[in-house]
């Protein structure tokens, strides 16, 4: 896991390179679409998460989240006629993901595969692929992968206008990827404070919320601690009760537009009673990203910073990172 | 909370007699439309959970879930032509449901406002209002505005045909719930199994979803126990780590396409370690409900097993459920 989380700067350089080539394929794809489909599980589908926000500001029309039961249990009937469907999996090769996006094209979609698997069945039903191109993923926890697809999704999203990130940025995120990577020390001691704990919540809001999902993720496959992502918004909605028991809360924020929210939940959650740490460049953590990097992209600086904690929590349990009990690489669903 | 749960057979009653009036008023809004929009928070998002299944089902369109962010925090532009965009409130009041609801209509939607307040301003913004006829809940713990909310969906996708729900069904629905209601023993048993946890998973597949995810928020509420819910699909990538940790799983399942993914791994879970019971229709439980309910409506049901199951676990707790540390009963987010 160590080793395949310090390829992603080289992964993440490698994809922006191919900008281009999946602007001058995906922007026509998108073109007049009536709105967007995002099919996926697990990591992927909090990559997808992140690119939902990013498809709504770029192609100014909704993005949902497919129910593959919808078709596959249920059996109903839908048109797609004038939608873009992306299908996010790693090994492209989960029969469920494929099957969706298949009934989505054969139903009028127009479809595009991320996956690290360009021969992969899901890659081969699919209008449009973008590979992610992170070479073998072994340990189980995907991380590269994971950081591959987000990136691609900026990609997409970048390639069809309206978000204006600056070519200045896309240049500047492998090197700050790996002066995250290069600073463990604070990602350590967040996992000496999680070791105890059998359950956490993690906190962003907007654009951050795929990556508090996928460092929950994490933590649960490395760690079988039991870990929740909540929307600052949601939070406030009812589960905000279970401060009082005192509850370890990691809060992920990036200067911006959001960061008032989950720093304003932090505090309000630390007054109730909860322990809670902040992640990223905001006042009182060591566990930062570069501040100039653009909110748009930070939660790939802020995905590589949860692999960390992650990593980091299962060394401290003696648990092997790369093997979490009972899982496998593919999962078939 | 007793009290507000024992009227929900009355007023789901009372909503079902108002069934030609929301076909007349609801089918016409939903005519062509490409795609249909849920705008909601907490309780209310989990009965638009529900609402997304049947709505997609009913339309044949995808239906997305509003991120209020993408407006109100980072100040993008969309296009809501041609959209339906649903917005569930209890009290109608949440100010970041009436703005994003407002900002959709200015751009184009045809908007519809569930909520048990007429007057409310979320009612005042949309173009058709279905009122939820609770009368004043005061439990800060929602339970039949809830109720009411996933009868209303099912009414709105029953409008639109092709879910051909038997009049007979609905019929049968207030007995159903009344006869959930009179059986509180199972649910009193089921809390005195979760009385000593901190933590706990709510698993089910498909329709029952929003189900699953209500009752975890209802027992968060009134409990201060960490309760998360995952689809079945979802658990297996990757958060099922958690199972050899011990954790309690409540699994919700009703006969149907969905029952022998969610039975099967509940059978998968107890056998890696984790303590699970069954909620349903199905072998192995005594907190049941009828199984002659079509599986469409039974979330309906599950939903009330559900909050007795929360209300059972604060009283063993020795909590007042009424009105749960910390939380009010109009969130300002």
């Amino acid at each position: 896991m160590r080793r395949e989380m310090a390829e992603q700067p080289a992964t993440v350089a490698a994809l922006i390179e191919r900008r281009d080539d999946i602007r001058s394929r995906l922007a026509p794809l998108f073109k007049g679409i009536a709105g967007t489909v995002v099919v996926a599980r697990g990591s992927s589908d909090h990559a997808a998460t992140y690119g939902r926000y990013l498809l709504e500001m770029a192609t100014g029309r909704p993005v949902a989240s497919a129910s593959p039961s919808v078709h596959l249990l249920y059996g109903a009937e839908m048109d797609f006629h004038d939608y873009a469907v992306v299908a996010v999996s790693q090994s492209g090769r989960t029969p469920e993901i494929t099957a969706t996006l298949r009934w989505a094209a054969e139903n009028g979609a127009r479809t595009v595969a991320l996956t690290n698997d360009e021969e992969s069945p899901l890659a081969e039903a699919a209008d449009e692929v973008v590979a992610l191109g992170a070479g073998a993923e072994q340990a189980v926890p995907a991380t590269k992968t994971v950081t591959a697809a987000l990136v691609a999704f900026a990609l997409i999203a970048d390639a069809l206008g309206g978000l204006e990130i600056p070519g200045r940025a896309w240049d500047e995120l492998p090197g700050q990827l790996e002066a995250v990577l290069e600073d463990h020390e604070p990602a350590a001691e967040l996992a000496a404070w999680l070791a105890p704990a059998s359950r956490l919540v993690t906190i962003a809001r907007g654009l951050l919320l795929g990556a508090a999902a996928e460092t929950a993720l994490k933590i649960e496959e490395t760690s079988g601690t039991l870990a929740t992502a909540y929307s600052a918004a949601d939070l406030r909605h009812g589960p905000i009760a279970i401060a009082g028991s005192g509850v370890p809360v990691l809060a992920l924020a990036h200067p911006g537009p959001a960061a008032a929210d989950v720093t304003g939940l932090a505090t309000e959650l630390a007054e109730r009673g909860a322990s809670v740490r902040l992640i990223g460049p905001v006042a009182g953590t060591r566990a930062t990203w570069s501040a100039t990097a653009p909110e748009i992209l930070a939660p790939v600086l802020a995905v590589v910073r949860g692999q960390q904690v992650a990593l980091e929590l299962a060394l401290a349990l003696g648990r092997d990172p790369d093997s979490p009990r009972g899982l496998t690489k593919i999962t078939l669903t």
